[in-house]
């Protein structure tokens, strides 16, 4: 009989290149497991193993409260984690990877922002024809950004639209970037010709940039979320674009991110929520560009987060703590 | 009897939102006036004005040697009227509007740049499932990019890749922009993971990075092509493209440029020529994208132009010289 070897740490949501890196760099006298699916995907009822590490889908069990010692998001967000820990009364340790892709994203966000004003998407469909009429687009040089939310990511994006000669303000409630300028959010958005949201999910961000605070922008002003979908939800940015408020948005994060994610990856399974109706509605649009949050995935950034990770759980497994650990409140 | 008002400058091929941004900043004292027809299509026989202005497409009659006192091209391109002068022995000025767009080109160029790099097609086309398989890309900062042809595109070129933190090096004949470091092409290939072209088309850059020179990059090398197709035949970059020497490539640019686009636009007039064969075979592919001849066509580089057609007029119409003399050997 084959003894079945004990499992240190279960890898949940790591795809084929990020299950491939972990493994390389994983120490031998560790144990993984990894699987591509959530946790629910998974179907699993009991706990795995003590230390276990989701991305941002997976729902942690309520009933695995009292068996779970360690949590590890492979995430910059952990309102997800935290959350669970807040609820359950989970004494669980938690953490998470705070700046692995920073500058990932923030690339991601900047070519989102240049995809929308030069209309790339109808450049493309109108190569079909090789036709030019309606493809004139707007110039970065000289365009007013408002970062929202300023911070690892938000530095990184400041940094990217100030290299491309924009004027850059930000908006957040720490003001550390120096020679930045900063505003309070309302006139912030009336100044601005294009705001990116690099904000993650609080009790204050929640809406943050719903209808009510972004009909204020300049009429076809672009928006482009890489923070949380909860920040700005869809319902709202739908009728903003409707109204012709927005000219364009382009999104790597959705508000209820996990159902459209099931839904969109397995139709029959998953019922089709109100969400992901706006965003089968939305995604055909010449001004609108969808990503599967996916800002985050570069070469440079993975093999520093698989870094991260691997530190993360080795020393969990030696101390009982984390490399970077959830703030808790 | 309503007096006929002298025209001080007749603009031919000035299209509904040129005619509209011209006639906005067209100071009151001088009288212009505008047809969107070419000369031909407008059938006149006499000068209309001592001062015409043209775009690419008309022919300046010859019967007009004597009457005419001033050409202004309102391209970057003068060989058309350059042309006309030697042939005619006219001695009317002749001037032209050379980096009205250099902007737009430089960001466009970069734009294809990231979005190669970020593998765009492939994350747009995956949204559909919310799959985030071979996905991973590639950062802009610390990369290696020539800049192959530094002029007025080049340059804005290179400030663009800087700003990003790319790592810059530039092939040109003349070496004029400060800081640059310049390579020879051979050398300038083998080191950079990004070849951006913005050469103009001469007989020394006819094909000048075709298979032989371009199969000299590292494997899996970015190319984008926004200066002329003719400098890097699609054959070529088919090659290089199915034998993985190319990791990608951004097209803006095509030789034979005018029979693909004919045929694109009207398939049924136009026959299917080899290279608008490459053209649909190549333009599927998720690292490949195409664009048709628009990087030029930004709201910024359009209202350039309009200035900077009306301070030539202004200019000629006082003292006889252009701002923007077309050189002549």
């Amino acid at each position: 009989m084959v003894e079945k070897k004990k499992i240190d740490v279960m890898f949940f949501e790591a795809f084929k290149e990020e299950k491939a890196l972990l493994k390389s760099i994983c120490p031998e006298h560790i144990h993984p497991k990894f699987t591509s699916q959530t946790i629910q995907e998974k179907g699993i009822e009991n706990v795995p193993s003590t230390l276990i590490s989701i991305r941002t889908q997976s729902k942690i069990p309520d009933e695995w409260v009292n068996d779970l010692e360690g949590i590890l998001a492979r995430s910059t967000g952990y309102d997800h984690v935290l959350n669970y820990i807040k609820r359950t009364g989970s004494l669980a340790q938690a953490g998470y990877l705070p700046s692995y892709c920073a500058r990932a994203v923030g690339e991601q966000a900047i070519l989102l922002v240049m995809s929308l004003l030069r209309n790339i998407k109808k450049q493309v469909n109108n190569f079909e024809t090789f036709n030019r009429d309606g493809l004139t687009g707007q110039e970065c040089q000289d365009k007013k950004a408002l970062v929202v939310g300023v911070g690892n990511i938000g530095s990184e994006i400041v940094d990217i639209a100030r290299g491309l000669r924009m004027k850059v303000a930000g908006f957040d409630i720490n003001q550390k970037v120096p020679g930045l300028e900063y505003a309070d959010l309302t006139s912030g958005l009336a100044w601005a010709d294009i705001v990116v949201c690099a904000l993650p999910l609080t009790d204050e961000t929640d809406c943050m940039l719903g209808y009510e605070a972004l009909k204020k922008v300049k009429t076809g002003a672009i928006f482009v979320n890489v923070g949380r979908g909860e920040v700005s939800p869809l319902k709202d940015l739908k009728r903003l674009l409707d109204e012709g408020v927005l000219g364009g948005a382009g999104l790597d994060v959705y508000d209820e991110e996990k159902s459209i994610a099931q839904h969109l990856r397995d139709p029959n399974k998953y019922k089709e929520t109100e969400n992901a109706s706006i965003i089968k509605e939305l995604k055909g649009r010449e001004n609108v560009i969808f990503t599967p949050h996916n800002a985050f995935n570069t070469k440079e950034a993975l093999n520093q987060k698989a870094e991260q990770a691997i530190e993360s759980v080795s020393l969990f497994l030696m101390e009982k703590r984390f490399l970077y650990p959830v703030p808790q409140e």
